[in-house]
């Protein structure tokens, strides 16, 4: 069985989860999928997460961006049609949930923390949620769960639509300074895009431009990239951090 | 068996070291614990693998942070009560191995390298401590090993408590700027830190303070941390490199 | 069967080629070597696999660096005595291709992409490359390849030696911030070198220069290396991009 690990911990903490996991489901195999959530941005890690759990085709995948870690929010497990989540409840798997098809939602007991140590106040990852996805892989993950009727909602593709404007998020900046909207490809009708003055003709492809050049294309996320080809787009306009609003103005 | 890496190696010298133990020892299982390490922080290398190994239930923990490299420094071995360490004889291994318990140090012969190809001069990661560790897998690192007494030691809880004022190091700065003191909880009966002329009342979760607050807790490595709710306390201090000495006044 | 990664694409993007990987080969065993090859970097991501691949026996290596991504540059495999190479056709498999000894080239059909979804234009790691992987690793591969004749070629060891000066590249610049050249050993008969007037004389290792002097090496990569012991030479130049041509006055 596959466990996914989505994070905001950057180097280090994964390791331990490893460490914990392994420890409990020792035939498990431990996939990285991102460590590098921008601190404590839970938009960002559901539309990472939304982006890439389905390209596994069965697996208990652990996300935690948990700003509210030591606080009296709930840690979920969430069966779905092919997936069980894990995670915070703080909205991150929602989307990826709700798409895959809830089945049934459950409250993990904070006492299973006792099978690694004494639960922390501050990682969680380590003390709750990899125990929680080594007994999931296990099959007995239910013994520290009740179910629940609810979890927390997010809506990852919120924005507005005018004739002349959209206003929609910057929710990811890839390594290349793309920026990744969260305008989904069925919602675009315009030809350019204009930001901070800079025009971004819709294209198919990087090479549509010359070198050094903006663009707009439907990317891998099916939704609207902001980019330069060969360049950088983050740089260009400014914007170095996911969960921007920005007003794209429209032709 | 697991063999886990922690170095401070960055990306891609790491991979070719999995390629030299995959080669030799298929069968093993490789976990990343951390590859950014400071560079040749020996301290930080040492603190992050005494609060990781232990969340294994038995492997084999090669950890190369070696300033020596290529020097006279010997390579080590110690087998422990459930664990085997293979590092450079600086210490790193030594507040892990000497907790689980020592029962035997091998110092490895860089002849182990004719395994590999020729012995570099300046990544014995790749030419003698990985393929250790696919020898450690295999049970035949004896082969290259002699029995030694000692090894080099370092003690990582080495501060100073006075009535109003503890002197203690930073050792580790995590992603979210959280400053991960050596002082460990059992030897704190403060109330308030103060540092640089700011107040870090000791709470035992962020969201004691409020959103942007400073705050001190005892973290997950079961020592003192400061930080800011939600915030970057490595920047509100102007700390950016573990190891740092620091004189907290407490009350 | 080892899969192994090299890209320049950072975090997230490589662990939904897992996922794709894992779904269609679920026994495979992904390797990472490195996804921070500087954006677009196709020769250092040429220099990083020739000097990775080898230190596997034998292996499936996806080597992504793009920047043509979308474009009509062709998607190939190539067997070789003991590994076969997937990569886009733009030199990056080259030099580690024709070192193992290259056997047969093949185009892959984009075709392939209908076992992930729907082909993107600019994440053909997802959408070609990785479903190529999990069938090489199966041994279907050749269902979606065509036999081609020829594959772009790359020159990695390509400098001017004269005899005073020598005219070549840095390649890589590690995190310790040593810069690595494409300079081989074989080809150096210098006992000093000169950059932007400071010396670094040719040493076997760090410790043969007192801490925080420059030094001249031949690293791992059995190439020549520029550093400071215990210090930063990319910082002391002002070199922070691999490329570079660099011209070194010798004696």
């Amino acid at each position: 069985m596959i466990v996914t690990l989505l994070t905001d911990f950057g180097d280090f903490y994964p390791g331990v989860m490893k460490g914990v996991i392994l420890s409990l489901a020792p035939e498990t195999r431990v996939v990285d999928i991102c460590h590098t959530v921008e601190p404590q941005n839970v938009l960002q890690g559901a539309f990472l997460l939304y982006n890439s759990y389905r390209f596994f085709k069965s697996a208990v995948h652990v996300a935690v961006v948990d700003p509210e870690v030591g606080s009296e929010r709930r840690a979920i497990a969430v069966k779905t049609k092919n997936h069980v989540f894990i995670a915070p409840d703080n909205g991150i798997v929602y989307p990826s949930a709700s798409e895959d098809g809830i089945e049934r939602v459950y409250e993990i007991d904070l006492s299973i923390s006792k099978l690694v140590g004494e639960l922390s106040y501050t990682f969680h990852g380590r003390d709750v949620f990899a125990p929680a996805a080594a007994l999931a892989v296990r099959g007995d993950l239910w013994k520290f769960c009740n179910e629940i009727e609810d979890m927390k909602k997010l809506e990852l593709f919120d924005y507005k639509i005018e004739s002349d404007r959209i206003v929609c998020r910057v929710v990811f900046i890839d390594r290349f300074g793309n920026l990744v909207t969260n305008l989904k490809a069925k919602d675009i009708n315009a030809k350019r895009f204009y930001l901070k003055g800079i025009e971004f003709p819709l294209v198919k492809t990087y090479s549509d431009v010359k070198i050094g050049e903006p663009l707009a294309l439907i990317g891998s996320f099916g939704t609207l990239e902001l980019s330069v080809r060969n360049g950088n787009a983050s740089e260009l306009l400014g914007i170095d951090k996911g969960g921007v609003e920005i007003e794209l103005e429209v032709s």
